[in-house]
């Protein structure tokens, strides 16, 4: 790899910020349409339209990443962090994705509370990453993974609760097929809010 | 790591070359079959051996990935590319198994559909990947990403029609298990394909 | 990075012997479990203590990768090696998670049978990362990871006879629902455990 033409330094965090914008839009978005328990295909293309600006952004991390000689942090701790990003953004849409094709239409009681829960998270998951750009705040930051750990937790309990109450109440095997599938998905998001605590982890310990 | 016993140069590009057309011949075999509608364990172990023959050229990818002290480009680059191709070649293989064990032997049109969409896919991944040798060639390999981005997206709406449509009709759920699983498997491997213009776009644009 | 206060050199040999200790707990308790067909939740607690208690050297060895600047082999493996033996522990405790979710307590002869291939094949991952201490070690670690491979042939086979029999044989689709996913799960250690054989081939070639 030449160096000599690669611009030396790139503001990372004013991607990252964006990046994060657009997952918690997505998240707010999909509490949204799950307490209106109507995702039409409407609803459905704003929700794409989010991910796809997403998408973007990643993009220009990655192409930047590839560009630039001195990083803020390690270079694959910026390329998973735009990744794990794009993942949360990524799965909110094909669970709204897939409430269309299911046709699950009607209000779910258990998605919306899923939906808070998720919400909760990615908002730490914001305040995280937005804290990176300045390290004194390592306090907080770490303070908002304990949080989106915590959430996870909860995610872990609430989707066993909802499968088994559904695998004991439903007596449709169709229902339970869709329903499994939609709860553990929305326990994926939270898992990937997760892994974007391992990546803070790893940015903070390196830095300290 | 003592690289002074180490070989200094080594021809990946062969080996990607070799690796590439066995996905191509898992894809070409894999639309065979399904357009027979009927995978037998004979036809099976064809796949099989396919699949064995490209996951041997990965190891030695690998191998000489350990061993080389310079390579055409990133390491990590080279080990993402021949992890996803190996990825193509596995998931087709896994989709060939899955219709032998559901004793899914009757000709499914959607499925015919996909296999078309999977080997314009591969033969496209074949077209980027052959060309990495010769960087004069990167419009023709961007172009091909593009369309590779194009099949995916295909793919994504057939899925969801094609979900639809087994969960509107299809009256037993043993079905909808066993045909969901194969639909979103078969998403999967241009989902793969996507992965691969990753790489490729990554490879491209550190050489520019 | 400033490396000036790191610790120059750090014994990661003893945090994966530890490591993979809790993932030889796992194996042997949940064989244990299935052979007495009742996980309840007081079993599924004593489960989740072993999966915490490897999750937390996990952490360790994160933690002193970012922290140290000599390593006995490469970086990317550590931390390659450390999550795949977090992935073992984590999977088999997912599994007795499903068992009592999915209220599947009676005795299953095809778990008992997983659980008893999943113990060997935990076994041998044992073997080989201790082994990794003493490079001298490496015919002997070698073939422990031609034995994970064998393994894991043998689960693919034992998966699909036991989907293929359930497929046949249960007419309650919500039966076929559960076994599924689980018998894939049980598959899916073994997969985890060829994983590490990766890892431990990558370091073994480089120390060559």
């Amino acid at each position: 790899m030449l160096f000599k033409f690669l611009p030396k330094e790139f503001n990372f965090f004013d991607l990252f910020d964006k990046q994060v914008d657009y997952a918690v839009d997505a998240a707010v978005y999909f509490k949204e349409l799950v307490s209106k328990g109507a995702v039409d295909k409407a609803a459905l293309q704003k929700m794409e339209e989010i991910e796809h600006q997403g998408d973007e952004v990643s993009h220009d991390i990655f192409e930047h990443l590839n560009k630039t000689f001195i990083t803020p942090f390690d270079r694959e701790d910026i390329h998973a962090l735009a990744k794990e990003l794009d993942n949360i953004t990524d799965m909110i849409n094909t669970i709204a994705s897939r409430l269309v094709v299911y046709k699950l239409t009607s209000v779910d009681k258990n998605l919306i509370e899923f939906a808070s829960v998720i919400n909760e998270s990615v908002n730490a998951v914001a305040y995280a990453v937005k804290g990176l750009r300045n390290l004194k705040n390592s306090k907080a930051i770490q303070e908002s993974c304990v949080e989106i750990n915590r959430l996870e937790n909860v995610g872990d309990a609430m989707r066993d609760a909802m499968l088994a109450e559904v695998f004991e109440n439903s007596k449709d095997p169709i229902t339970v097929i869709k329903l499994k599938e939609i709860y553990q998905d929305a326990e994926t998001v939270l898992d990937i809010c997760e892994d974007v605590t391992h990546v803070v982890g790893a940015i903070l310990l390196k830095q300290a």
